[in-house]
């Protein structure tokens, strides 16, 4: 890490960051979830409607895909767009969607309340740019190849251009292990509070890519000071377009909910503004 | 994972290990620390006095040690295994420590409780299979280049020569993240308990390297659903032999100690056996 | 890999790629040799003359670049284009540059002969698709996280928009090992002709980082039946804005010129097209 | 690497070691073939026969066999050293095989010419500083997992005891690719000559554990530097006990050996002492 540098990002205090007067960061919680892609309007609803009844205040939904072939599924697009929205302001969710190329950052920060970067975009500096100039928070997922300072050094990207409003998400690096699909870094949750002021959240959905292995990512996370969670849920998982094998279920995230609380009522005698 | 094969190794109802009474594995929690090196009687007697007050029952400590250059320090051999077991008869504690090679098996199996496989030797069949015709508990180290698999098949040469009383022990694996010493694979816990009956310890001293992470990666670890821990603690760290920068002073581990049992009783309504 | 998906990427007969009338592919061997980054006219002049006397054919050149941390150099941008058309217009040389994102696009194949993705835009699929509907070869290197799989993927990204004319550039994945920058992996040389009919070249440079290992990648290179190399190269490496450890003089890109056509011709009785 | 060490292990001019009048390192280029496991008398004697005729002079073939599973075939022991040692003293081969733990290190070396550590055992110190009170060269595998500088450090454990006759052998390193079963780390080569005297060999055949493989890494091998190759060779590769998908039989083997020959004549001028 070069040392000599002054960056824009602070290190002492913890970031507290403010969407539409939920914080996110210092000692908040944020529990974001929602299906993999948007597949219809009335699914979304559904999801949302069961969500915001356990308390869940994120919806997350994919409308634009990054897949590994050009011929799978890409989403929904601008048609996503509209459904997320619609249901948004029906259940007045705070919205988390991925933004997949720079061109469409202006489009998509209209509709969309946070924007995540994913893993594949973390080193798409001329997107991280443009998100630099918004205000709306984002989400940076770690490069499934990046070290920790290089994750560091791409939130400075969005940071230097004017957004200080960067959320780390930490969802696996490539090992040699195939159990799972990456190997989620439980490590880097303490990494970024020494060397940064952001808040970390973890996805252990594409960590791991097991519905079995949920559960047990999601408490370690917390337990090991994580300030949110992503999580893939559907009310059907077996039936999704893409990711079902790593969905759960309400039943399954309820579970979950109330373990998270458990522990950080227990250790951290805070609250979970989920 | 060979389908097609009986293995020895049990799943289904996980498994209790009983040693001088005290249980491990199943619904227990098995609190291990001490110094990475046995470096003279009347130190190691002072951290045995000190964790025995804080309510550890089980003593590490190195009495031969593998080091990766062959003019480092290699330890106090049969003197330290004196040592250790004069404090563990005058303190009433568990001791664990790490046998190097086939031949110091018998010796070893004397004046130890706990044998422990290191990292190095998972592999090391011949060490094994002696291994398995004692009746010690084995902390078997997962190789740091071992998917979870072939960490199961090691623990199957222990138990097919008769040995069930097998701990699984997980302390990072090697990949490209260089902020850490190697990366602690929190998954693994999940994944053990999918595939075997076998308790699963995590030591976060040697996945890390670094003070400043243990009592993160320790609330990850039972959160997780680990069965235990293994800490490198000494009275004064920064004076230690070998891996001074991830031994943690008794306040640190007492702070770990608490939080460990609060998760452990907000979550799993259990209780820590240390 | 999906087997039941017709590719437009072909298999059986290799491909060859012609620009400028040099052909690219096959039977070819393409030496590529230049600066990391375009700094002013007259060095990149200067560079361009002493290759053109070897005999070499391809000049590579930065004038975007993209940089871990947004406070470095980012590249001399058009005015680097302007100096690098200019340089090859009268040497007669053939043009290769970064492309770093899809807004440059446009300009960039205006310019540029043969346009380059680097390692961290392998997965930019909104760039990769623009780069399909040009006609400019494209070298595309391999993420360095990436598979082999998801790399003649990424390839397919441009083949399927209509430019078929994909060179597949190896340039070293991420490992623990860190006496190398990164581990050059040979293997894929023999991989990519098991799977697709696409050209390899290879990336000494940066896949090794260290000026003192160029020489034996670059012939277990060529013996391993790679198309082509990429190399860095400076008539005073050590004063370069960029990666001046890696980058090699001419004395040495000689040395390995001469080395790598006698063993063509002793093996494969092919001539060298550079 | 301790730059502050003086290590037993030499720099500047390279070792050579004799065995039978053969020399090995240095400017000598050893070509090692034979089966993965000795699985009867006369097939390992046809083996031999055709690889003399060959020219090849080194023979390797399995007693003692490190099995990841304790239930697959462990090898013939002292009888495959018995073949093994008729079949040398008729063919005038000079015999390589494994030893697998420090207790058969004395029977070994009586029988068998080159003593082979495994990847699995290259952490074993009890192992290697039995080796280093012998006389017998030692063929030492890099640890999938193991860092360069710890690979030098192991051999040091064998020259600090006597033993300076340690040859390095590159076997492929662990990492995310899984189109071969490890990833060669040609890289190894030059920075094996760089830190040491000592001689490095290659095994393509359990770095790729592909048979499609092994020519194009045993040329780049030559090509980088390597002092020789280690080769799984059969004469019917697909029948054997183990490793038949990456076994080559002698057709192929007899076109690496040409076109090995070929590249050392081109570049270095020298000769092949098989």
């Amino acid at each position: 890490m070069n040392k000599n540098f002054i960056w824009k990002m602070q290190k002492g205090k913890p970031l507290e960051i403010k969407i539409k007067d939920m914080p996110i960061g210092r000692e908040h919680f944020t529990f974001i979830a929602g299906p993999c892609t948007i597949e219809n309007y009335d699914d979304l609803l559904e999801i949302a409607i069961h969500l915001k009844r356990m308390g869940i205040k994120f919806l997350r939904g994919g409308a634009y895909k990054m897949r590994t072939s050009p011929y799978d599924f890409q989403g929904l697009k601008e048609q996503g767009l509209n459904f997320i929205k619609e249901v948004s302001e029906k259940t007045e969710m705070i919205t988390v969607s991925e933004v997949i190329c720079a061109e469409d950052v202006d489009l998509m920060a209209e509709y969309i309340d946070i924007l995540q970067v994913g893993t594949r975009n973390m080193y798409n500096y001329s997107l991280l740019k443009k998100l630099g100039k918004k205000t709306n928070p984002i989400i940076l997922k770690r490069s499934m190849s990046s070290k920790i300072e290089e994750w560091l050094l791409a939130a400075e990207y969005i940071i230097a251009e004017g957004n200080p409003n960067v959320i780390l998400c930490e969802r696996g690096i490539r090992t040699f292990e195939d159990y799972t699909r990456y190997t989620l870094d439980i490590s880097a949750i303490q990494a970024v509070k020494n060397l940064s002021n952001l808040p970390i959240i973890i996805d252990p959905s594409h960590s791991s890519g097991r519905r079995d292995m949920i559960e047990s990512l999601s408490l370690a996370a917390v337990a090991a000071g994580a300030n949110g969670l992503l999580i893939e849920t559907h009310f059907a998982p077996d039936s999704t377009i893409c990711d079902s094998q790593q969905t759960i279920d309400f039943e399954m995230l309820k579970n979950i909910l109330v373990r998270t609380n458990k522990i950080r009522e227990s250790i951290f005698q805070g609250e979970t503004d989920e």
